[in-house]
């Protein structure tokens, strides 16, 4: 199925790839090897989850921050390549919780992007990772997402 | 020397190779570039350290703690290419030490990972790498390190 | 313009590479791409910048002192390939900020290295980023860059 048409049956929507918020570029893409940057919870120029899971967010909801992350990373991929079938594979995850120093599950969280991933692209979404909780994340975000993807050329 | 020797050398056992804690794969490889998931300190199914270098750990216990982690990426390693003799280098090396707000010695840390691989695969296992505190880690671990390698095909 | 006079242009002044904090390698080079070890806010041996944003520091320190850590970034990639110019375009940075717990203003600390890349290097120096605020770093430095190069062989 094509990736598009499963994001619509998730009950999910692709978003507009948002705007870097620094002077970097959204990804850069090296043979077919892409390098995204970290994606936050932002839909239509708002933050949909802000503060710190353990605080202001619980796993529940930072699940759901995690997933719209990977739809904005989703959505930066269709920007640099075109389509999201050009995706060959989700080659790795670099998963960022905003947590209260000691959060303990930042893979529970992590799994919102994950699944998405393996939603919306079957095999092809399954991905290496590694899943933290740091200090603060970029206008107090709930989750950022980092992404190396293999696309076609 | 065969690195799986070396370890019996060094005094220490290549553990089963652990289980994903989230929907992800341990290991993704593209080209002769391997990116492996985040290992955390945990052998046999347990935690082997817990809680924050700084409070719980100390430098000495989190250097263990690192090691093991290090044991466990090239666990995986073996898992994703049959033997540790595939293994032309380790290129990166992620370190992330769960440590108390401000804690400085990252690098005392981490090198429990970096020394562990050089000990084991000699001039291949010299690798870049990047030592940081986050606020926290997967089930509490002490140490997270996170791996990419490039190996035989 | 060659980056190196680019450099003494900015009124800056490309340092002399700096020593590893362990054992590690302060680069990598696989193919045309060369993995950069993490590099901090030090000139001649000596921290330019130490404490956290939000309480030893200012998002504008913090700002110069993520300039340093990217011409440090620079500096090992002279060493790795011996000039500048031969930099075909820096990929990805990754930035760590020494933040207070819920610091969420990493990305206009990050811009200090991303401003200095595009800087020197004019388009070959944009790139893909992921900035965040971490609980600690090495030498309690404020920043620490980690960058991705393609480089010319």
């Amino acid at each position: 199925m094509d990736p598009e048409a499963k994001i619509v049956e998730l009950g999910l929507e692709l978003p507009v790839a948002p705007p870097a918020a620094g002077n970097y570029l959204p990804y850069v893409q090296v043979g077919n090897v892409l390098h995204l940057s970290g994606t936050i919870s932002m839909r239509d120029g708002e933050m949909t989850h802000v503060g710190q899971v353990g605080a202001a967010q619980t796993v529940e909801s930072g699940y759901e921050s995690a997933r719209i992350c990977a739809l904005n990373a989703l959505a930066n991929i269709k920007a640099a390549v075109g389509s999201l079938s050009k995706i060959r594979r989700i080659i790795f995850v670099g998963g960022y919780v905003n947590g209260v120093s000691g959060f303990a599950d930042s893979p529970a969280v992590i799994n919102g992007a994950s699944d998405l991933f393996v939603g919306v692209l079957g095999e092809a979404g399954r991905h290496a990772r590694a899943a933290v909780a740091v200090a603060g994340l970029p206008k107090n975000s709930t989750v950022e997402i980092q992404v190396i993807a293999e696309v076609e050329t």
